[in-house]
Formats: structure tokens, C-alpha cells, sequence
């Protein structure tokens, strides 16, 4: 039998180095041509690509590369040659060198791919991913992978370094009523009984410190199945870390360091730590966002206090009525937006959900605006300190009795304005922790309050009175961790004080029956000594897509699922035997 | 408010170099002491016991300590002090000093627990998982949870310095009909459709191949809605490792590495490589089983040429009727088992599925046995030199028509005899590969050949002809690597290329309609340039099992089923509202 060329080099691992030395390479065809008598091959596998050349005094590798054809699999014995110089190609390692082919197997052929394996291609998703493993083939997939690989490696070597476990939590569990919709399984042991796919290890984290494990971490699987947007996927992977006998200070302190040592490793960018830090009312005052964009300023100044007895009712109004009127300083945006673009501005302040933008264009005569008749001279002076004025600038206002609604719509429009004016830099990475969440929201359906978190994010100790008298001023100590406005994770810690749960519980109107019923189990390991603990839980394929500077996150998911939450490659989900269904105690009905 | 107590050691971390030095810890209280006049409190975390001291002198704390039961979760600060000479328990690494406690806060009280937290208990399994996160607690069973989480972290070391890129596959996926049987999960968005939970990654990891991968791997789980054994459960942990441009040789080589690098790091026990390599037949022919347990010796001899023409029509009938006689010899057997105990051993045989089992003594006066008297003197000297005979051995042996029968019964005797004759040491660890499996089994139901392992393995090369004359006789590129007699894992070199998988589907009896239908996507995926491939999978719930001499995968596992699957802790699975059936598209139908 004929000997095997057995690879010994990857393709984009040859340099000048390698001058001189017999190497076998094996991988696929990217293109071949035939130039002067010659056959050059671009050959291509995981490292990148090397040209190969073949001459007919080599007379069977010759007439082989003959017949080889895109995509091609096969493998090459050769020479290393450097280039003469005027086929030097700088742009790429390989480039200074050839391989002078002496052999050639083919492996296997490949028909015409319905799309070039080539980045930088416009190709409709569904065709991506039905033809998945050519898609995966392109450079840029193949180092979005193996980024991702790199980035869960990092994150286990730095948790392993400081003394977590990783536990591996069930995937068959329990279904239960809080939350989103759950996948369920039905069991065929147990009839007419389901498990149900996790959310999130959320309740067995906490068992496992109940456990005194002290330290856990999982990247795992989580399962949510509601209707997809972009950034969403019915399976998603979650970095989950919890921590027995520890605070929120604890928990920041260490998830700074992970972060700085993981993004470092894979990406070399420099992260400063700590990271900024701002409270949840903070950041709604500032940005409107409880997940703000710090990458640029333009924050909101909140003006309630000089306009609200003025003579214009807009303003004075929702200031009576507990409103607020908030706005932003555009610099320069005086000459960047005519009329008519402050017109469409307006429009777009009220798809965010205000009633109506007022402005005010700060010019070397004075202001100009529609509504500066209704102030005095004071009030305009104030109101032009406060936002620090200069000549050339442009304020917009919100105001609504509504408070909250001041805040988001004008944070939209401050998300709108930066995109708009182009002042995002996006090489910055800008991690910030949000703390003190509120602990509870009023659920106006429910006609009661509902965690904001869940039942067992603990308050924070000096808002406990409040728990009876103003629940809504009652703050968790919880945090999430946001980057270039986007939430990357979040946390808490638990409750673990029996009589604080109980009165938690009291505060959401829950029933003991009802809280036991629900939770049950969580409940009666907490009566077997229970360390402080908590953690942190981050939405892993969102992370790597934002540090991939990546529009979707199924560019960074081997095998992601459609809108409808199928699979264009493999068909899933797909009809079933009558068999395995009566099997599983159930039947289709629909 | 008062300020917390802020443990700065684990309470197994210290030692005489600590003496003097203030110290905070928190943990679980194992045992409370009172003894003249002092309490004596056992200190325990996830690194070990500690012993704290509190006296009337500290009135607050030894109020506090006075209040503690087992299991409270307490925070304590005081000094660490040399135990008194008569007080050292030079046992534990704790054991020479003590912690004088200043300061005591009782972080969470606990209720008796239905059994202590220690080794060694005699526990029934349902209260220990119903009560997991107390079995969780004990000593031996954070060992197992940290050994498996160090083996993890070794796998992941290990294949990532080797090029590895680790790759989420689906676990929402497709059901085939080939395989164990599936988990299966209701589409709500696509009514009447089911997703199968993955059995294991096979076709993933194969199109990831494909895709240019070049190197695979994953720690994934794995889903079968079998009946539950002592080793099995409805999920369980698969290390998955595909690799391209490989042949058997490669694939073997860095396993032996992987599993060396993992054992020595994690367990400190050396190993080494190569390990022994066997194969399917000569396992068969010598120790009736494709994962014999090498530690002990006590191989088959085979004597059918020997016995083939004598007198004694039960072996010659079956050596004629082309099967075999094999026997094993029992070295010092024959004071070992009385007569009595030789008729309890052919008892046994015939539980193994022999017909019965012949016997010879070897005495200082020759052989006895009942069936001496068919064999003449040549006949048993021919015997006696086979089997290495000396005085005091006792050979059995097992005769019938069925050769595969003798071989898998006297192999299972021989395991018995083992461990009645208490031969196998336990400290050793024999790893060991089969290779060149049969490519495929005829399976008396179906009048078919069915592949053994599955539709893609690769025969050998030189077997290739063999395809269309001698089905039977084809050897795959299939191995399996067995640790002491259990299998830890399995692969193949798969086929690559489209001729030779579609000769094997025709030898499976397959359409090629069939064919498409049950592994489209797969071969359609073959069609556009498949590298040569093959990869391995490690059951590693069972490897972490041997490892740590456990009997049950459940101990290893943090949160494991029962026999009829079901979690005591949680009550999976469980009833769930008939909205979310509705929503489903399904109905129970019991």
C-alpha cells in the first residue's frame, strides 16, 4: 500500500524560517490556478494559507493538481522555496515563501459551494446556516471559535487560580412558575410528569452553598424558551460564579479581576480596574439607562428646579404634578442639525415615548429656541449654566409628569443622538458596575410588588425598615456589570437569614404555602445553616460577541438556531414516531 | 452597625507558622464541647476542622459560642494559639494549634440534620440525595466534587496546549432513529415538532470536521431515556474529541498522553505509556472479553486441538460442530476450593451461560478428575504442558459448540474467581486498548449485518475486500480504552470517503433514500471536501468513578437521579400547568 503523506506543518504556520525543509501539509483547495506552465495552489486549513506550486517535471503530482478544483481536501509533500522577490506578498506570513509540491493526494472532492469561503461575503443567514460547516470554514468564523475557546479557557484558569469548583448542575430539572417559559421533557419513567431545561443553575448554586462548596462556577447551558430577537437563542451558554461569606465589594473586587485577566489574555487590550462604578439611580438620573453607554458624555442635567415656576405650563406643570423636565447639551449642535432635522428629532423623542422635545440653540446673539419667551433673564442664565453653554451648542428638553418616562426616552435619545453624530469610539471597552438596584417593583397587573431580581436578592441592611413602609425605596444588593451599554451580567447577594426571608416573602403577598410550593426546596436547605453567599451570572455568547465588536450573536454560537428557533442544517425540530410519543405518556394536540 | 467578621483563612490552612497571628474564619460548626468550664467548637469548611476555644473571660462570645448546635454557620475571630503537648492531634494538619476565640456571630442557625456530617455513614440514598446539600457537606463527598472539578480542568489544559479549540455543540437538536432512545422536547414555536436532547455529539463533532475545525473538543452531556443501572444516568458527562488528518496510531498516542498528563497532575499516581494495546480477538481468545481486567492473570487457554479427538465426546462433539474447549488454570486452586465449592464454581459457570464446567486437580499422585479416564497419557501431558501445570492447581474448563459462549462465560468466571480468590490489586491502575473491532455484528432480528459501533467507522483498509465475500471478518478502526476491566471510552477513524460510505450502506442493507433519510445532513455535509477524521469519547462520570474507587457514579455526580430518574431534592420531574401543555401542543395521554 502507498505510503500516506502524514502532515507535519500547519499552512499558515511556514516562514522564511522553513526555507529549505521538506514539509507535508494537509488541507483544502482555496484556489488553483495555472499560470506559465504552473499550477498554483492556495491551500488552506485552521492556521491560514500557503501557496503550493506544482511544475510537470513532477509528473503525477501534476497531473493531480490538475484535477483538483476548490474545496478540495488533499495533502502535499513539498519543498519550502522562498518566493522570488517580485511575488513577495507582505500582507500575509506565509507570503514570502512557496511550496515547491513533489507529491500530491487527493483526499476527498468537494462540489461547487454554494457560497466562496471567503469573508466579507453578502449571503443570506439561512444559507449560512444550512450550509454551516462551509460557513464555519471562513476565516472569520474559524477565529470567532476559536476567540470564544480561547475566552472560556481564560475564564477557568483564573477562577481555578482562586479557588472555584466547577459543579456540574442537572439539565433534566424541575419546572418552576417565576420567570421566563421553560422547554420541558416529558418523562417516560414518570408518566405525565416533565423535567423542565434550566433557566439558569440559579437555585442548585445556592443549594451548593448550602453545601459549603464556598466556591462555584459553571459555564453553563441555560434554556429560555420565549419568542428570538437578535440577540437572544432558545439555549444560551451563562458563566455562573457564587460565593459563600462574602459582600457586594467581595464579589465586584474579584469579577473586576476576571475580567481584566480574560479580556487581557485573549485580547491584549489593557482593562484599568476598578471600574467605574454608579448606583441604579445614578445612572437613571444621568443616562436614562440602567445599562448606560459611558463611551461618550452628553449626560442629562435635570432643570426641574429652575423651570418649574416659570410661566411655561409645559414645564411648571409636570413639575406640580411630581414630573421632571431633564435635557441634554448637544455640542455644536447648533450648526449640525437645521430645522428640519431638529423637527425629526422631536419625531424621534416621541417614538421613544415623550410627549414632545423642546429646544434651544445657544447662538453668538443669544438663545433661540420657540419657548425662551417664556423665561426670564435669570431663569435662561440658570438654565445656560447648568448645561455649561457655549455658543454653537444645542439643549433639548423632555418633561412629563412622569418621571421615569423623562428618563428613558430622553436616554434613548441620547443612545440616537451619539450614533447620529458619530461620537461613539469604538475601539473603547467601558465596564461599569450599576448598583443598588431597587429591590422590588410595583406590578400594576398584580396590584402587588414583585422582585425585581428574584425572592432571594437580599436588601440592603439599612433599608430593611423600609420593607414595611416604602418597599419602593427599598434597594437590593444587587449589581450588574455593563459594557459600551450593554448589560454583560448581573447578581446579587441572597438572602440568608431565615426571618428576612419570611419577610420578604410577607412583602410580595406571597402565602408561606405559595412560597413553599414554590421554592420549596431552596427553603428547607436554608433551615440546615446557610452561609452568606452570593454571585454573579453572565450571558457568555453576548460577552464574546461584544468583544468581537460582532453585530449578532449567532457569529460567535457553532450552531445557533433560527427566528423560529430551528435549525436550517440538521432540520431540528422534526416530527416524530407515534411511537416514542406514546412511549412518553403524550400526543400531539393542535 | 456592628462590624461584620471578615474571614481572611479557610480553617484547614492553619498551622503552627500561624501561632499568634489573629485570625478571622467562618464555616460550619461540626462538634460543640464543654469541658472544664471552656467550649470546645470543631470548625469546619470546604478545607477542613479547625478547633476554636472560647472561655468565660470573652463573656460575649462564650455566651454566643453557649447558644451554637451543629451545623450553625458561624463567623469567629481570635488567635491562634500551640495546643498543650497532651491536647496535639497530630492527625489532621490543624491539629497543633487552636484557635482562641474573641469575637463569635452566629451567621445562621440549623436544624439537627437527619444524619451527621461525616464519613462512613450508613444512610440510605434516597434521604442522602433528597438531603444532597447536607451529603454534600461530608468530607469525602467535597473530595469527589473537587477531584472532578480538577479533572476538568486538567482535560481542558491539556488538549488546549494541544491545539484544541473547545466547541459548544446544540442540545436542543434532532432526533434519530438510530441510537438509544431520545429525550424529547415539544417546539412551541413549531407546533407538532420535537427537538431530541443529544445522545452524544457524534454528527456535530464530525461537520465541525468538516468545517475545518481541525481540532475538537468538548465536555458535554449527554442525554438517553435508558432503564438505569448501577453506572448509568438519564445525563451524564461525555469528554468528546474529534481530530482531522489522524489515523489510529495518532489518535491512540495523544490519548495515552492526555490520560497520563490528567491521572499524574490529579491523582499523582504515575503512568505509563504506551499503554498495553490488544486486539478484539486476542482479548476474546485470552480473556473472554473486549475489556478484560489485566491486573490479574489467569488467561484462557484454548486446548480444542488437544482435546479435539479424544474419547471424551463432550469436548470432541463440539470442537467438531466447530466450537471450542477452554479452560483456565486456578494456580494453588486445588486447596482453595473442596469439592463442595468446585460443584458451587460449575454453578456459577452455568450462570455465566456455559452448559457446565469440567475440572482437574493437579496432585503430587497426578491429575484428578472425573474426566481423567477419557483422556490418554499423551493427551493429558499435552494438557498439563499447556497450562503451565504444578502441583496444587486446579484447571476448569468450559466446552461448547458456541465458541463465542465459552469465551464470554469462562471470561465472567474468571472475573468471579478473582475477586473469590481476592487477586486483583486495587492500587493498580491498567490501562489498556482494544483495537480492531469487528466493523460489524449480524443481527439475528433484523437478517442484516448492523455496524457495531456506528454507520461512519471506517473498516481497515486491508478488510476492504472483504466487504462483499466476509462481512463477519472486517476489522473497524474502532478502539475502546479500558481502565481495569471497565470500558472508559470509545472511538473510530470514521469513513471520509463517498464511495466507501455508500459500500457501507449497501452492506448495512441501507437504500440510499434510507440512508439520506436518517444521516442527510451529514453526507450532504461529505460532499463539499471531508478530511480524513476520527476522535474518541470518554464516559467521564465512570473515569472520575474509577479514579476515586468509588462503587457508584452517583457519588461523583453533585446532583444525580434515582432508578426511576427522579431528583428526591427537587421532585423532577414533576406535573406542570396544562397551559403550558396547551402552549406546547401536547396533551398527557397516560
Amino acid at each position: 500500500m502507498k505510503k500516506k503523506i502524514k502532515r507535519n506543518y500547519y499552512c499558515g504556520d511556514l516562514t522564511k524560517e522553513h526555507e529549505g525543509e521538506e514539509v507535508c501539509l494537509s488541507g483544502w483547495v482555496q484556489t488553483r490556478r495555472d499560470l506559465g506552465g504552473l499550477i498554483f495552489v492556495d491551500l488552506r486549513d485552521r492556521s491560514g494559507i500557503v501557496q503550493v506550486v506544482f511544475n510537470p517535471e513532477r509528473k503525477e503530482a501534476f497531473k493531480k493538481a490538475d484535477e483538483i478544483r476548490s474545496e478540495y481536501v488533499i495533502a502535499v509533500k513539498g519543498k519550502v522555496c522562498r518566493r522570488p522577490a517580485e511575488n513577495v506578498n507582505a500582507k500575509i506570513s506565509t507570503g514570502y515563501i512557496e511550496v515547491i509540491g513533489e507529491e500530491l493526494d487527493i483526499l476527498s472532492k468537494a462540489k461547487t459551494p454554494p457560497f466562496p469561503i471567503e469573508d466579507n461575503i453578502k449571503v443570506d443567514e439561512i444559507v449560512r446556516l444550512k450550509y454551516r460547516y462551509l460557513d464555519l470554514r471562513r476565516p472569520s468564523m474559524q477565529y470567532n471559535m476559536i476567540f470564544r475557546s480561547k475566552i472560556n479557557k481564560a475564564i477557568r484558569d483564573f477562577l481555578d487560580e482562586n479557588g472555584f469548583v466547577e459543579v456540574e448542575t442537572p439539565v433534566l430539572t424541575k419546572s418552576t412558575p417565576e420567570g421566563a417559559r421553560d422547554y420541558l421533557v416529558p418523562s417516560r419513567l414518570n408518566p405525565g410528569k416533565f423535567y423542565a431545561l434550566p433557566q439558569s443553575p440559579q437555585l442548585f448554586k445556592q443549594i451548593l452553598m448550602v453545601a459549603g462548596m464556598d466556591r462555584y462556577y459553571q459555564i453553563a447551558r441555560c434554556f429560555r424558551d420565549e419568542d428570538l430577537r437578535a440577540d437572544r437563542q432558545p439555549e444560551f451558554t451563562q458563566l455562573d460564579i457564587e460565593m459563600s461569606f462574602v459582600d457586594v465589594d467581595d464579589i465586584i473586587s474579584l469579577n473586576e479581576k476576571l475580567i481584566k485577566y480574560v479580556v487581557e489574555k485573549v485580547t491584549g487590550i489593557k482593562v484599568e480596574i476598578p471600574f467605574a462604578r454608579m448606583t441604579y439611580e445614578q445612572a437613571m438620573e444621568k443616562y436614562g439607562s440602567d445599562k448606560p453607554d459611558t463611551r461618550f458624555g452628553m449626560e442629562m442635567v435635570d432643570i426641574s428646579n429652575i423651570v418649574g415656576s416659570s410661566s411655561f405650563k409645559v414645564f411648571s406643570d409636570v413639575v406640580k404634578d411630581g414630573g421632571r423636565v431633564k435635557g441634554i447639551n448637544i455640542k455644536n449642535g447648533g450648526k449640525a442639525f437645521s430645522r428640519r432635522q431638529i423637527d425629526e428629532l422631536v419625531e424621534k423623542a416621541k417614538e421613544f415615548g415623550a410627549k414632545g422635545l423642546a429646544w434651544m440653540n445657544v447662538t453668538s446673539e443669544g438663545i433661540k429656541s420657540p419657548i425662551t419667551k417664556f423665561f426670564d433673564e435669570q431663569t435662561i442664565k440658570e438654565i445656560k449654566d447648568k448645561f455649561d453653554c457655549e455658543v454653537g451648542d444645542l439643549i433639548v428638553f423632555i418633561a412629563d409628569s412622569n418621571a421615569e418616562l423623562v428618563m428613558t426616552s430622553l436616554g434613548s435619545l441620547r443612545i440616537y443622538l451619539a450614533k447620529a453624530l458619530n461620537l461613539i469610539d469604538k475601539n473603547k471597552l467601558n465596564f461599569l458596575w450599576i448598583t443598588e438596584f431597587p429591590l422590588l417593583e410595583y406590578n400594576e397587573e398584580e396590584k402587588r410588588f414583585v422582585a425585581k431580581h428574584h425572592p432571594f436578592t437580599s436588601p440592603m441592611e439599612e433599608d430593611i425598615p423600609l420593607l414595611d413602609k416604602e418597599p419602593s425605596r427599598v434597594r437590593a444588593k444587587a449589581y450588574d456589570i455593563v459594557l459600551n451599554g450593554t448589560e454583560l451580567g448581573g447578581g446579587s447577594i441572597r438572602i440568608h437569614d431565615a426571618a428576612l426571608q419570611e419577610k420578604m416573602f410577607e412583602t410580595l403577598g406571597f402565602s408561606k404555602e405559595r412560597a413553599w410550593n414554590n421554592f420549596g426546596f431552596l427553603l428547607k436547605a436554608f433551615e440546615y445553616g446557610t452561609p452568606p453567599h452570593g454571585g454573579i451570572a453572565y450571558g457568555l455568547d453576548r460577552m464574546i460577541m461584544l468583544l468581537l465588536g460582532l453585530d449578532s450573536i449567532r457569529d460567535c454560537i457553532a450552531f445557533p438556531k433560527t427566528q423560529n428557533a430551528s435549525c436550517p442544517m440538521t432540520d431540528a425540530p422534526s416530527e416524530v414516531d407515534a411511537k416514542q410519543l406514546k412511549e412518553l405518556h403524550i400526543q400531539v394536540k393542535i
